[in-house]
């Protein structure tokens, strides 16, 4: 009998979410390969068995054993879209939304996003790692244990830099796996008002080469993303630099059809890009080139749902076009502090319509390959890494069901236990 | 210098939430009397005096200090329409709404609250307790402190009491005050399927005068519900019952308008109902009779939101009319399973249009209005219980900006710590 580190066992149901390091696309969303009384297998990190409970205790003995006692076993979350690292807040805009103005009236009177660039060019590294600490310790205790972070409130090399020095300063202090993604073309700095041609110029041949340079540096591949939108950068702008950063060795994601459809999407799964985010004015065209293409569309529900919206990712046409979705919070200071991926499923399931089945593999399995990482996390197949969540819920489908409260008890990542609610949550 | 239990000081905000034992009406709903650098003193469970940090310590010592560090202080919320107890679950049901299935088509096929009723009456009041303690265990750790809880779930004399007996019992082992409502016309039973009248007159006759014995026998008030919608009880059956029920001494409340605006809400003004509840297809009629009566309209949003409606309480029409208005969560396991006020507030700010300042007091001193009980909690002014919320931001419009996670930090109930959130949340 083999002995492992921890045995998992009496889940009510044990939720694999199968397809190795493939999402689940179109019509075929919702596969959890449920094992009822189920039990897996830790060692070293990684999962090396998932069987029923009577399989897994006749095949191992482990150092550590956990009791599921009827509880819903599922992956950890994967985020693989937020703006973190920030710094301050925008409580106040949100009081201006309510009286009646819009996201793009803020952005153009100098408000919204240029207020978070000035706090975040003005902080250090060791204030931006004290402030979004707290905002990755919530995302665990809500069961999100990987995520893409990102710059894009830096808008210089300089302060994007910092940027990514902060994502990978926070990778060493806390728990959740960081992602991260290069981002100066988010918005047109202040600094460059009227001047959005130059400021693309400086972007390609200034700031995506000292990210190049960043990653040759820390042996890392970054993501390179633009925010593709009416009054940002337009479809050639955007396209520009993401041919740039291909030819510089990034990997893409694109920022999409968030207000208007500018045929981003399109662009995305004509370059190859990882995945294509937001999606809420996809053009039909551009929705058939997600089944035909690999690029997977990440829904972020919460940004609706934050502007007070009715208006949604067409999750339907998507899946039935063929494509692969992702769920993922867009938690950032300005449309959408949320870092519950369990909010964003709710949302899922009342405004895209998808099952709580659709909508886990969407936020664990999916998500995973969105931000190019399905070989590794957002399922509990062996050789995966142990993330892993216990809900307080004997059923997946109080996922959605049950909202604006925290059904995580348990928050494993790679093997040991980092989150144990009490009874007071 | 007086000594006195408590002392909370260096609150950020200390948000008072001022009005004696009255609701904040109309466009005047909103004053949250902030105390900047805040602070209260606290004895035998009740604030004795409110001021800045400088004017009570100067005042008072004590011999217990809790120091806000820059945080911002509330009133507990009071949520003023839940329908616990009950016993079970409706994931599956969640599924079949997601596939198209509406409540009354659910209701009608014998599902819906009828599975809720089915597993109610089987439970022992043991049983019962078990399953609910922990449903108020997170009501609490979002910050409810007290809150309205419904029989409803029995639809028979012996089931409607075991439902008074359990919320006695619930009462007496958590620390969230909990006051009874007698619903015995939440829904016609499946005994009485096709005999709505037979079903009146049983209510009027047995369970209104059962429920008035059990008063008498206990020494409480009991509010007098009735479930006013198409294909339940129309006007005239509710007019009956309320009138019957305030023959026996009841305090009348009303769920009106949720699906079809049949009246109810006038009734309820006319019959001087504390509170008329859910409102979202009322009449502009009764609208206007709710800015000329006492009687409070208490907003649902999560269920509209529960069941991925767009429609909402026409909350500015209220308030312009002159309208006193509560927020709650109607918490139940069928439309909206959830515990938490601050995702109504979010929800209220997006969907009803309230400021963060206006949905906190309708959700504090105006919830305790709705439930009669304004005299006691609600606010933070002298002479109120001690039932007060540490939130982990500094300002209180994070509240409804920041959604799906719990921003409470520390409970106080009748000047006693009942929850204090670790940094795990």
């Amino acid at each position: 009998m083999e002995t492992v580190d921890l045995i998992l066992h009496s889940a009510s149901q044990l939720c694999v979410v199968p397809g190795g390091d493939m999402p689940q696309r179109g019509t075929a969303l919702g596969d959890l390969g449920i094992i009822e009384d189920g039990a897996l297998a830790v060692h070293n990190g990684r999962i090396i068995a998932t069987g029923t409970t009577g399989e897994i205790t006749s095949q191992y003995t482990a150092t550590r054993f956990i009791n599921g006692n009827g509880r819903c076993v599922i992956p950890g979350f994967v985020d693989p879209h937020t703006h973190l690292p920030w710094a301050g807040d925008r409580a106040e805009e949100f009081e201006q939304r309510i009286a009646g103005a819009t996201y793009m009236e803020i952005m153009a009177a100098g408000g919204g996003i240029m207020s978070t660039v000035r706090r975040t060019r003005q902080a250090t590294i060791e204030e931006l790692v004290a402030a979004n600490l707290p905002r990755l310790r919530r995302m665990l205790a809500y069961g999100t244990t990987s995520a893409e972070t990102k710059t894009g409130y830096g808008l210089n090399t300089e302060a994007e830099l910092k940027q990514l020095e902060t994502i990978m300063a926070l990778n060493q202090v806390q728990p959740v796996e960081l992602t991260p993604t290069f981002l100066p073309a988010h918005a047109v700095p202040a600094e460059y008002a009227g001047q959005t041609e130059a400021y693309v110029e400086k972007v390609i041949t200034e700031m995506l080469p000292a990210g190049a340079a960043w990653m040759k540096k820390n042996g890392i591949t970054l993501f390179c993303d633009v925010f593709c939108e009416e009054g940002v950068f337009d479809l050639h702008q955007t396209r520009r630099i993401l041919e740039t950063a291909v030819s510089l060795g990034y990997r893409l994601k694109l920022h999409a059809d968030e207000f208007a459809g500018l045929g981003g999407t399109k662009l995305a799964v004509e370059l190859g890009a990882v995945s294509a985010d937001h999606l809420v004015k996809t053009p039909d065209t551009d929705i058939l080139a997600l089944g035909e293409g690999n690029t997977i569309a990440v829904s972020l529900p919460g940004t609706p749902f934050g502007l007070g919206h009715h208006e949604y990712t067409p999750a339907q046409k998507i899946l039935t076009a063929g494509g692969a979705l992702a769920l993922a919070t867009d938690c950032n200071p300005g449309t959408c502090w949320c870092e519950s991926m369990q909010m964003v499923i709710a949302l899922a399931c009342r405004y895209l319509r998808l099952t709580p089945a659709q909508a886990l593999v969407a936020a664990t399995r999916n998500a995973a390959c969105a931000i190019g990482r399905g070989h590794e996390i957002g399922s509990l197949e062996p050789g995966k890494q142990a993330d892993i969540l216990i809900l307080d819920v004997p059923d997946y489908r109080h996922l959605g069901y049950r909202f604006g409260t925290n059904l995580v008890k348990t928050v494993i990542k790679k093997g040991h236990v980092v989150i144990e609610q009490s009874e007071t949550l």
